[in-house]
């Protein structure tokens, strides 16, 4: 099944596309990470995640129809090359929409996430860019559908749709349309992040080919599926419960274990730097003096820290160039 | 079942131990590693493991009965105090063989590795050990039984019987008797080890509770048998073949997939330095430039790297430090 066949439906036959309001997508951090594909078309995954959403930091995108037979794609007010990566995906999840006279699109974007925090801009990028399309189109989708339709552009954009922590069902259908993201009802004041910023360089392996080559040649990611859905569940009861310790350490060896499944990848797939592992070091000796902070890690060199408000002094006392970003606001 | 039951139909009722000649055993360093066990007492693997002995670096031992009543046991030309770690673990393995009427020893046992390499001494230790019991007590055990006598004192033990590859069949008997090395028939002349000293400091966590916690704790560990028996075919397959690229390739793979376990397990089992993942992406930079040359590594944080004779310029060009051991002499 193609993008194309998922989004036919949705279409609006008589409607010509307008200026959209802008709009915005908030960036988010996986507790319980997103790792493998099952169908690379549809972006439907191995295994469920949930992730907690940053709040203000995150992409705000207008589209507006331009005269013109090719996308211009701004992004933090440069215009891209048409042959940048980012711009290309871009013009391919339009013309998801573009019917028999197609429209083309100036696309603004704009990213509030601090630049080179290492934090994903896909995910909040592509939800973004759905809700625009949702808005231009007059698509009238319903949170579900946007849900499905930003996996369509990215993955974990799915789980951007929303605030606070959200969940990625898995789904089973092979159209995907029952794999999307939903939003917990908690919510947990007081949890901070913090980003440590190792190394703001472009990955030399993006996630996409990543999660393929960990899938092609892991042994080791075979157990994958099982532990992601064990930890997913453990993680939502160390939510409800508000058991910060249980959050954190299953959210640090879901984190690890991911990155073990690539590291026995071949050839080996290791994002860590030297300064990534020195950080680690960090967070496993304050831990071991009893100070409750943890470490989530996506697949690039740079460390999400998570702690609660209570020890924010101690853990910017070891770590004092990390942004801090309180996903459910201060107290 | 115990080691006293399986040393006991092997022991002498009417002999009397003698001073015993000074026995040698070989290091190994394992290029399909062994990493759990399904019996402790007796250090039954739960995967196939291959090594390739480093000729004659490893550990001499004389055993000298002493009219004493407890062993002394001297490493590197001092005496240990008994409370210590290695000491111990001597004594429980000579008590395997004391009778009614117990000899106590002076052990003497000294290694040629060198100081600090990261090679660990327990496999040629306990391996050494056991050649000097069978000679002292006058047990005549054939190759077969004195592996599986050195594996009761240290798991890889059971290799360092043996010069050039050894093979550990992991067995299937509760009583372990089918477990033990055996030497395979091929060489490698222009085979080289270079160890890449990182840090010489005591493990922070031992191979044996390493082992045990990830077992207890990693869930990706449930694919390592199948994985450690498929890696052990490829190795093996390369060896017949000489081919270099695809012994290498294989080694780095499963010590990577091994330390991929270690990091799964709760708390993170991490032997890496900061020095280490250095090491290991200057292997991969020369590896992309063309050079044939990768590593291994065992619990702790010193690569050992894997090249051939006609590479050792160059990789000594960018490792200027590595101590070099040729496992089959010099050509």
């Amino acid at each position: 099944m193609t993008p194309h066949e998922i989004v036919k439906p949705w279409l609006n036959a008589g409607v010509s596309p307008v200026k959209s309001e802008e709009k915005f997508a908030p960036s988010n951090i996986a507790l319980c990470k997103y790792w493998g594909k099952r169908d690379k078309l549809l972006n439907l995954p191995i295994n469920p995640s949930l992730s907690v959403s940053l709040a203000h930091l995150g992409t705000h995108t207008c589209l507006t129809p331009i005269d013109h037979d090719e996308d211009e794609v701004w992004l933090n007010g440069l215009c891209l090359s048409e042959d940048s990566a980012f711009s290309k995906r871009v013009s391919l999840f339009l013309d998801l929409f573009r019917q028999s006279k197609p429209t083309h699109f100036k696309v603004e974007t704009r990213n509030s996430i601090p630049t080179a925090a290492g934090l994903a801009s896909s995910a909040s990028g592509f939800a973004a860019l759905a809700l625009a399309v949702n808005d231009s189109f007059q698509l009238h989708l319903d949170a579900q559908q946007l849900s499905v339709l930003a996996r369509l552009g990215s993955g974990s954009a799915c789980r951007s749709l929303f605030d606070g922590f959200v969940e990625w069902q898995m789904g089973e259908r092979a159209d995907g349309l029952d794999s999307y993201a939903t939003p917990l009802s908690e919510t947990w004041s007081g949890l901070c992040i913090g980003l440590v910023k190792v190394d703001a360089r472009e990955k030399a392996t993006d996630s996409r080919s990543g999660m393929q080559r960990t899938l092609e040649t892991a042994h080791l990611y075979q157990s994958w599926p099982i532990q992601a859905a064990m930890d997913i569940q453990a993680i939502k009861d160390a939510i409800s419960a508000h058991d910060f310790e249980g959050l954190g350490a299953k959210a640090e060896h879901n984190a690890m274990s991911m990155h073990a499944t690539m590291m026995a990848s071949w050839p080996p797939l290791v994002y860590w730097q030297p300064e990534s592992l020195m950080a680690m070091q960090t967070v496993w000796k304050l831990r071991a003096q009893g100070l409750p902070v943890y470490f989530t890690m996506d697949a690039g060199p740079n460390l999400k820290l998570l702690f609660e408000r209570a020890s924010a002094d101690d853990v910017l006392a070891h770590f004092p160039d990390i942004e801090v970003i309180h996903p459910f606001g201060l107290i």
